[in-house]
């Protein structure tokens, strides 16, 4: 069968599932995800049998160790995937909530309901576990999702989403809930993107090249999860030891993610922060690259380039910025964001209301670390991903931002005059 | 200039613009509304000159007597735009409003903050009023905007954007907050659907080609505004007399718009009121074709073809279906919906309940007539238009829905464990 056809075959029965799955109670698919989390162990030889395969291949392709990690299924990584079906299962059930309600002159009552999405494409990279989290998530917002994992994870990611099946089936759901496309060409996740008659969302979690190439060829409305280029300014005036504490806890603690800053923009007359987070830094092993300004401050530092304020290190390294006053590290930062988590350290009020004000960033940040930008940090539960994107939901996505709405109108006969 | 550098020019303006505008009072943008509402009045010579040449245009290249009626402005029309900016004017300013906010363990305290969108790109056809009424949406909301008219308007919305120009300057609002592509060609609508780096939602108000034309160009997001397939469908059991009322009231009142009713959907058993609305409609003028089952109850009717059911005729048409069952009717709705709104005219509290569940429509009607499907109507205030879509916004789209929000995180030095 041709690649479009077998995409256009599992979109159909996905939504076609979705148009009952929206009408299913709550608490029926909460105990999907708990016969999930379930047979996740029950079914685990043959997940890691599939694995093995995974990994043999892996291995044979030359990947890195730490692919090769990211790619690996072991018991605890289960109990973990299981663990994150039995959290979303206990979250309250988000749909028929009425978000607001209201009576017209006329009489009629107008409710705004919210209501699942539809079917939700989910395309994503080597770890297997976003198989079972993302249809997890989908399924609890009562939308069907069309999964498609990376190629090395395959046969891992097809016995992964048998498992959710069989879950659904078990409980009650319609078939085709959750859909994978076994398809490893990157034609197929062309023609997903073009199925707009059967999708209503795509999230793609990739690197830049992936999400780009799905933006230019979608008719399905996209998501994006760009990159993170967190920046986090010191002021004029500080708590140097809690600016210390932030930079560190922001640069150190887990380098390669989204939310690790990656430059420094600090006041000029604040070199004693300057000083301090440096040498701190520098002890953690930290490669430090500055401005001109800086160097004048701190000669022994390699110069920063123009490139390294666009660039997402996702390692050990920080760019530092010294700038003259408050205004023109707005100024930076509005340049050189990729507008998802910004942080002010200060000790002044007025600044810091004006940085969460004039900082046009998903999450905006006065004194605390960038590392929180997370769902699970936030309190919204597990995130199906981070959109760096202002329509629908910007920052983490959780399940009410895989949710849509509906208005329902209650009359007694009323006509437009 | 080639056509590419002339838009990335307006939309780089807008983008520019955009970023000092998110940080404006709201008074200093209503103001912005009332005083371009007064412009409209002292601008009406130019704008009648204007509007003169695209008529005389319009006319050359043979337009119809309907869509000259549409390109044209006088008077009444002039203030009607006034009156629109006033309106909107005297809204509550969206911006700032916390939407949640809620305290984490850790002591960190996080809000929900309502932001603007950024720069929202106005794709329209051929009626001007749209050049003033969306851009005082999109101001109102903090957004700058890049408008692309219809050719046939294209001298008419220059002087129009001009004057709304002309009203930011004299309130200090920022050059570039209201940008217009001179470019007939659409080659400039496919170059503008591709600036993300400048845009942040295109909204294309016309026809379906136009449509699927941007979104298959577009990286930047799109909220689909297409036909409106509506359905009315009367149940088993009803007040015939509500159902004659509301049936044509849907139909007849205005039948070019997408709130009109297209299908009648009749349960078997109520005889009474298909004869009854079939009476009414046939007095009013109205076209009825009918499905096999309709006909052999009212035998004189013309047969509806297949593809009937999924036609918006936009005039003194209606196609009647009648089923067996409530099932049969929101299978049919299902079907051939374009998912906008959607009708029940029952006596039984369990069926319109159903209904208002299970028809996944952006506004589902017990007892009321779809006509109201309309941001005005529903009290939200002028609307940008009406969303088919399920991501961000759904059905009619006011200032609200032209707004995103930001996470916003006071600490104290928290740091991630």
């Amino acid at each position: 069968m041709p690649i479009r056809s077998i995409v256009i075959e599992r979109a159909r029965r996905a939504h076609q599932a979705a148009g009952s799955l929206k009408n299913t109670e709550g608490g029926v698919r909460s105990e999907a995800l708990h016969r999930a989390a379930e047979l996740l162990h029950r079914r685990e030889s043959k997940i890691m049998r599939a694995n093995a395969i995974d990994l043999e291949g892996a291995q044979e392709k030359g990947l890195s160790a730490a692919l090769l990690d990211r790619l690996t299924v072991h018991e605890q990584r289960l109990e973990e995937m299981a663990q994150g079906l039995r959290e979303v299962a206990e979250f309250p059930d988000p749909l028929g909530a009425v978000i607001e309600s209201w009576e017209r002159p006329n009489g009629l009552r107008i409710e705004r309901v919210r209501v699942p999405l539809g079917v939700i494409g989910i395309i994503y990279e080597s770890r297997p576990n976003v198989t079972v989290d993302a249809a997890g998530l989908c399924l609890k917002a009562g939308n069907a999702c069309v999964l498609r994992g990376g190629s090395e994870a395959l046969h891992t990611n097809l016995i992964l989403a048998e498992v959710m099946q069989e879950a659904c089936l078990k409980t009650g759901l319609p078939d085709g809930c959750v859909e994978i496309i076994p398809i490893t060409e990157r034609e197929a996740v062309y023609e997903l993107a073009k199925l707009d008659q059967y999708l209503n969302l795509i999230v793609p979690r990739g690197g830049e090249a992936l999400i780009r190439a799905v933006c230019e060829v979608a008719t399905v409305p996209v998501i994006k999860h760009h990159k993170g280029l967190t920046q986090i300014y010191v002021d004029r005036v500080c708590d140097v030891e809690m600016a210390v504490r932030i930079v560190h806890n922001a640069k150190v603690q887990r380098p390669g993610v989204c939310n690790a800053v990656e430059t420094l923009v600090v006041h000029r007359e604040n070199e004693a922060a300057l000083r301090a987070i440096i040498e701190d830094l520098r002890a953690a092993g930290v490669e430090l690259r500055g401005c001109e300004v800086t160097r004048s401050i701190v000669p022994d530092l390699r110069p920063a380039e123009q490139v390294d304020w666009d660039t997402e290190y996702l390692d050990l390294i920080l760019s530092i910025r010294t700038v003259d006053s408050f205004e023109a590290a707005v100024q930076h930062i509005a340049r050189h964001s990729s507008g998802l988590s910004e942080a002010i350290i200060t000790s002044e009020g007025a600044a810091g209301e004006r940085f969460l004000r004039e900082v046009d960033s998903a999450c905006v940040y006065v004194n605390a670390s960038t590392r929180f930008t997370d769902g699970g940090q936030f309190g919204l539960g597990a995130e199906i991903g981070v959109s760096t994107d202002k329509i629908h939901a910007r920052g983490p996505m959780g399940v009410r931002e895989l949710t849509s709405y509906k208005y329902v109108i209650r009359g007694t006969g009323q006509v437009r005059p």
